[in-house]
């Protein structure tokens, strides 16, 4: 028996639309023995590996589904079974992708795993918004960030870099609106900062919302229901005064390609 | 004659490995009548767009190789002429691409162009390394910064993200080190601090540099040619006491997948 470890792969999966994936990422689904991906990946996505065993491990919306340590010992395991194994994770692994401990772990095991890049879910929201999160004159940084404290993670400050960067992308941030919009505005933003929250960024059943920092957390409570982005900026003013030129005060409904509605709530 | 207005698509072309496209991206370009792409965009890539019209309008480190507004008045020209027009961005066009300004163009003469999200430096440079930019207990945030500015932009206040953000990313950054070490361990940061910077991110003549805040100025002067990625932050100490504890004290010289080698200066 052939016991030399096979290949890992720590793929990202991007945000969700098949052919969002990187051409790289795509082949090796389609050569992988077996894939280890997280609860939400996309089915188009899964489906392009066709002759591996699908196993899902995966967290939906940051929250462990399989004890962290249980993957960690799948993945070693499937080393040394198989030739191509795939971890797909959403988006990008190095993002807010807890790739980390899998890294360790496998290196632990004397296996170097090989990682393949993703799009991150705040790139395809800011492409299917056609609004750039730098511009010139307007927003040189950006801050990318969580408010979600893991099991035992110790609360290092969140909100700094968000409070002071040009623009913020939040992710996993849909069920602490209120504690977001508390802190960012005791923190100097304005709460007539222009916020989009989008879910589903790439997919055809994308929704998006266009509101204030201020508003952000009545808007959660009455709108949001799954994973969303947020991002946070005055790169999105224009955006927003067109959508109030729109005198727009319906609640939202709003489907990808469909012009942005400012949220009157 | 037929001048309705073709279709004209903003692409990220990621950081240089022409597998590290989108499938999508990938798709357009075999698709392309005509591509505008960037000087620095690699060879390998422009290869797809087989039929298109090539022609290089683009940026150098971010520095204005044509003027911003010749190109936007060609991309809106070629929208008249041709169906499929092809604006190719390096790495993601929404991250320090200066989309906008194209975007608003087209915009203004009628044309809503489609973009296509591209893997950015900083993640493509994280997965090289097999170091992720969050960590549990580590590291929950990260900024995107430049300390470039542009002809007639305001002097906004590039460090603070930086400083206070966990894990930080700095594009275009090279020439400017001594600046960024003296402004970010003025406010605070470590003179210790971790730092690896990438050149050439997912290309087969990829070099990196680990190093610290405190030494990166000297190792600028001493190493970097040409666009450095800079990565900053506790999640890359790790890999920096490797490094030390390999007590290696040459200057550098270093590839990709090779180890990584803390210069002593």
């Amino acid at each position: 028996m052939d016991t030399r470890p096979g290949k890992v792969f720590l793929v990202g999966a991007g945000p969700g639309a098949p052919d969002l994936l990187t051409v790289r990422a795509a082949r090796l689904l389609g050569a992988a023995d077996i894939v280890f991906h997280d609860a939400l990946v996309n089915p188009g996505i899964l489906a392009l590996a066709e002759r591996a065993e699908k196993v899902a491990v995966g967290k939906r919306c940051g929250r462990h589904s399989t004890a962290q340590a249980f993957i960690n010992k799948r993945l070693v395991d499937a080393a040394r079974k198989y030739a191509v194994v795939v971890r797909l994770k959403g988006g990008d692994p190095m993002l807010f992708g807890r790739a980390q401990e899998e890294i360790d772990a496998l290196r632990a095991a004397g296996i170097e795993p090989e990682v393949v890049p993703g799009i991150t879910a705040a790139l395809a929201a800011a492409a299917d918004l056609g609004v750039s999160l730098t511009r010139r004159g307007v927003s040189r940084n950006v801050a990318f960030a969580t408010p979600r404290v893991g099991d035992g993670q110790a609360a290092s400050d969140w909100a700094e870099p968000l409070a002071t960067a040009d623009t913020g992308a939040i992710y996993m941030g849909a069920g602490e609106a209120a504690a977001i919009a508390a802190t960012l505005i005791g923190r100097g933003k304005p709460a007539s900062l222009p916020v989009v929250a989008v879910e589903n960024a790439s997919l055809p059943g994308s929704r998006r919302w266009l509101t204030t920092l201020g508003d952000l957390p009545a808007l959660a409570d009455e709108a949001f229901a799954g994973p969303v982005m947020l991002l946070l900026g005055e790169v999105f003013a224009t955006a927003l005064a067109a959508a109030d030129a729109d005198r727009v005060r319906t609640r939202f409904l709003e489907t990808a390609q469909a012009h942005l509605l400012r949220v009157a709530v």
